[in-house]
């Protein structure tokens, strides 16, 4: 039986609640995210107290997450609390008054720590070898150095989207004297911090003002790809959505597509820490997580039965986790890799394709995931495979990656992939499609090779004459197998793709 | 653990291997469905005995499906033969043979039986109380009456698609005339059976030639939704395509879309048989089941165990099995679905809408349904949500009462189920848009009152004064609360569509 696990993550900005289901044989998954933004770094008196008032809106809050967690039965929930309960003088008291009334146990997070589980949301979840992120809060923000994966430095600067909000701007809309003021304090606190200096690495950010940047700009392009995870902007289209919202008034914030209402006036100042971090260390890629804090902190209690809280293979993992959740035949699924690996090395060797390791990878996504469809339906399962890989979470693969990994492991045709492909057509290039189809062709093949998905064939060898492709099969198959039958039907579409006949003989073990 | 059964059915025109998997808590799906075309019906000599080829042919198709079901561990197979192997003198000989060499053993169905399956199939993923079956196979063809939807008058009749192309056609195109003497030969067999005389009674059909005479149907309708189980067509349709195809030489019958290559040849007679059938019953309306003879011997391998095979309620119970299968939760989905009735029922009172059972059945599938998108990914759940109810088997319903039941489950705002019903609108008309667009806000408002999913609100009362509509709503929940604030965002919804503002009141229990 699988189990459900939460996280709360009480923010200076917001409140939030992630229950997370884990299947007995390892997936897991979000099952539901709520937040409340309460603002508690807004309840803070000038003796840094948090006020009575503050403390009843958060046992509001958590009262009501107690419910969602006994309604679905959640066997462990992981508290943390961050830079407004860090500072709050009152901390032990206004902690020890929650555990009495919901009992729930808080953790206060130091900025190191904070600073640590946004770094490990990230490299367990995106190939990230080196490069920084930045996790912008409500009353802190913290930068992480990475660098072969390692968290190499770190620091929690004390300001966040809330506090520079309120420190900096006085009317409605900022005036340009008082952004030019806060980027300014900004890129002070940063000059503190000379590992803050090293050029051209990418930026991984995370937090709400993040994914609001991202979502206003997915809307803004129109970008069809339906995905915060891993998308990546350049810094003019950060400035671009920037300049789009710095002037508007509160009610025009209301209706920009893709911003929440909640965050509406804090976002301007949390993109200035962006603006402001990218000019810094003079970095052109910003690249959004999805996963942040408290994705972090289940990360650490689900694997600290590990010997790593690392995942070694963030892709591999990714596709394992998948395999289980989608019912894969793994033994059929890995045999059809291993015959993709051998016709797309010996075609290369040919002449027949150019492609190298990225392709590969591709391929070898897409020759574990193809069967992903069938749980939907049978019927049109390639179908199926597309959605289901274009949608559900890919750990480690950009979008591009995705599309195209999906193309491969639905292919059937070229007019269907036509079809599938048509909506993400600003997202691929047409020599991309060609090769999506070159792969598709090959991993209908090793498909066709193995479908009684028993192994029987196995090995195979290609041999290029002037004229025609030879395969050669050999195992416990003839000419009048399932395998030989199914191969059959992919021959035209080899020769339309790669312009040589193919003809194929079986050999006896 | 799951586990996964296997059920072989050995036609006169296919043999067919289907694998099902059964997960522990009750839930089944097709996994593998593959056929062979051996034909043998054509493997009888004039002595009605199978001869060596043809058992040489079963055999090595059989190995083959023998490695597949090894593969899948596959832990029962229930093997079935038709008409050919009844027919045979040597079948006791023929399937000796056949287990000794393959390891499987075959139950001969006599026509009896067979018709019986069918309907089983039938009543067991339709909603059908009153009306015929008919089972077209290649060497026989079954009817069924079915009243109250128990088997009342069944008959296996010794002609089939394979049969009667032979029997009854010389060259590659029939002519009139043997077209004619085809049709005359049929309903002349239907006139000794005078409860074949029913009038208006909807006829469902099986088997290959029903199945490749709605793809094409389809193919030639551009008919938007995916799914060939209880798609339904008139008389006059059936006819559009028998006159597409039955002047068509056998190049231009592979061109056809839709149409299976192995059964171009043998098409025009099954499509005869339907024909002749509506004519000779009066019937204009003819329903597609893509679940045939081996799903009934499932179907039956798995109830045994149970006081009934007929399943009591089929919409109930796909329900259920699609709940178990998305791991929804089911308290709350109950929940939701009870306040949906109230809400439902009370604004019809008050002459806020006119709808009656089949508007509530759909609102109550879409009720139960409304998180399954969840498992895909919780960003964008709704349009999972909307995919799914689409194109996983929802047995029991129309096309358009999925579709429609779909929209209400992911119901968000105007814009998005605009979107989502866009390449399916020739389906649906305006009004039924509204009414899902009016459904889907009392399932939204529904949601919002459990959104704790910890049934909180025990209790919801409508009440109308002149211009106002006042909801009511007793528990342990106040105006501050997840459940509030979640409907609060709806409350423009709800005027727009219903013409009178909501006002909210929360009562202690």
């Amino acid at each position: 039986m699988g189990k459900y696990r939460a996280v709360i993550d009480m923010g200076s900005n917001s409140v939030r609640l992630v229950i997370y289901y884990e299947s007995a044989e390892g997936a897991s998954y979000e099952v539901d995210n709520i937040k409340n933004t309460i603002r508690l770094s807004a309840f803070l008196n000038e003796y840094n107290e948090i006020v009575e008032q503050g403390i009843a809106e958060v046992v509001r809050v958590l009262t009501q997450y107690r419910q969602l967690c006994e309604a679905r039965t959640v066997s462990s929930v992981t508290g943390v609390a961050t830079a407004t309960v860090r500072k709050a003088r009152n901390k032990d008291d206004f902690l020890r008054r929650i555990r009495e009334t919901t009992g729930f146990s808080f953790r206060v997070l130091s900025g190191e720590e904070e600073a640590y589980y946004g770094y490990l949301a990230v490299v367990n979840s995106m190939c990230v070898t080196e490069g920084f992120t930045i996790d912008i809060g409500g009353a802190s923000s913290e930068l992480v150095r990475i660098s072969n994966r390692r968290l190499v430095e770190s620091h929690s600067f004390p300001f966040g989207a809330v506090t520079l909000t309120r420190q900096f701007f006085q009317g409605e809309i900022p005036t340009t004297e008082e952004l030019a003021a806060l980027e300014k304090y900004i890129t002070d606190q940063f000059t503190s911090h000379p590992w803050l200096r090293e050029k051209e690495l990418p930026i991984v950010g995370m937090g709400g003002t993040v994914r609001n940047l991202a979502k206003v700009h997915q809307r803004m392009m129109r970008y069809p790809f339906a995905s915060l995870h891993h998308y990546e902007m350049r810094k003019y289209q950060v400035d671009a959505v920037f300049h789009y919202l710095k002037d508007l008034s509160p009610v025009q914030m209301q209706g920009v597509e893709g911003l929440s209402k909640e965050r509406a006036d804090i976002v301007i100042a949390g993109i200035v820490i962006i603006k402001a971090l990218l000019n810094h260390i003079g970095s052109e890629r910003f690249i959004v997580s999805n996963k942040g804090l408290r994705d972090g902190v289940y990360m650490e209690s689900r694997l600290k039965t590990q010997s790593s809280v690392l995942v070694e293979d963030v892709i591999e993992e990714g596709i394992r986790t998948l395999m289980i959740h989608y019912k894969v035949n793994v033994l059929h699924a890995r045999h059809v890799e291993c015959l993709c690996r051998t016709l797309f090395e010996q075609l290369a060797k040919e002449g027949l394709h150019g492609y190298g390791t990225e392709e590969w990878l591709l391929l070898s996504i897409a020759a574990h995931l193809h069967d992903i469809g069938r749980t939907i339906n049978l019927g049109e399962w390639q179908q199926h495979t597309f959605y289901l890989m274009v949608h559900v979470l890919l750990p480690g693969l950009t979008h591009k990656q995705r599309l195209l990994a999906a193309l491969i492991a639905s292919y059937k045709g070229p007019k269907r992939m036509q079809q599938l492909a048509a909506p993400y057509e600003s997202m691929i290039t047409e020599a991309e499609q060609q090769m999506a189809e070159q792969l598709g062709i090959l991993l209908l093949m090793a498909r066709a090779l193995d479908r009684t998905e028993s192994q029987q064939v196995s090995e195979v060898m290609l041999a290029r004459t002037s004229d025609v492709i030879i395969l050669h099969c050999r195992g416990n198959v003839d000419g009048r197998s399932l395998e030989a039958k199914t191969l059959e039907e992919h021959k035209k579409k080899f020769k339309k793709q790669f312009g040589l006949p193919l003809q194929i003989k079986w050999m006896k073990p």
